[in-house]
């Protein structure tokens, strides 16, 4: 199932094995303090057009940026716990949270557009399968709960998607 | 979170926790010998327009039908070993599939529209998270992997979501 050029290439679409062993899949921080990511079927790695899945690591304190997305997301924890910090109102600013806490069997899904940030609040390494629609992410980041939503930046691409975006853009010139 | 009218329906659309925990989500067989489904985030059932999750467990010997789909399915296998039987020709019928073997934190995509089974070939329970787009599904079934393409029959709604779909239909009046 692999050719020589996909071998070389931390870029994958094709040449792809079907069934892949997830603990052997690239990981990386992204500079991210306390984040591990896979991505475990990805837009721009795999060729996928309508879903993607992510297995993240966050260790105690590490989360992810507040921020936003137009498309689905589901969580399944898969081990440890924190906390799901969701934002439900729509005026200008996020606003203040409403806190959720999270462990291993919840599952969530974030109502489209609502901030949001997960969190490690526990003792332990939080592992989270992640699921988005209309991949790859496009996400509006905040630095507080009250920063104006139309202050929020765009990050696209992700940090895990800009590398193999880049390549893949250029592979259509 | 719960008004009395969700709480006396098992087709929960609003009213949903945010955080619900898997363990204590409905399951059910549907008349399928040896499987348990439960929908953890559903079109149906909670309302997803892009994204849908099923934990199945497979009984061993127990197996999906021989099938295909338009949407793309994504399966994390969390416990157990099993076969994924793929046929990736276009001919008039699928004839006979490639048999991958898939155990724990394997991953694997159904390619569109290729037929497929899974089966738990083990000694144990096999349990997949399933994610698939665009639902809820529409399933054609084979009976064998010589009948026809064209033969195959729609199964739709299928089994989980049949009660519910209705109900929500009977809703819309
Ligand atoms: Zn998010
Ligand atoms: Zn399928």
């Amino acid at each position: 199932y692999f050719s020589e050029a996909t071998l070389g290439s931390p870029c994958l679409i094709n040449g792809l094995p079907i069934v892949r062993n997830i603990s052997e899949l690239p990981q990386d921080s992204y500079g991210i303090p306390g984040l591990t990511h896979m991505t475990v079927a990805g837009s721009v790695l795999h060729g996928m057009k309508e879903v993607e899945i992510w297995l993240q690591t966050f260790a105690p304190g590490a989360a992810t940026p507040i921020h936003r997305h137009s498309c689905e997301e589901v969580f399944v924890v898969q081990k440890g716990s924190g906390t799901l910090y969701l934002a439900e109102t729509h005026e200008s600013v996020p606003g203040k949270p409403v806190e959720f806490p999270i462990s291993a069997n919840s599952t969530f899904h974030i109502p489209i557009n609502d901030a949001h940030q997960v969190k490690n609040t526990g003792h332990e390494d939080l592992q989270v399968l992640v699921i988005i629609s209309r991949p790859p992410i496009k996400i509006f980041t905040y630095d507080d709960w009250f920063m104006p939503h139309t202050a929020a930046r765009l990050k696209f691409p992700f940090y895990w998607d800009e590398q193999c975006f880049q390549e893949s853009q250029k592979d259509e010139l």
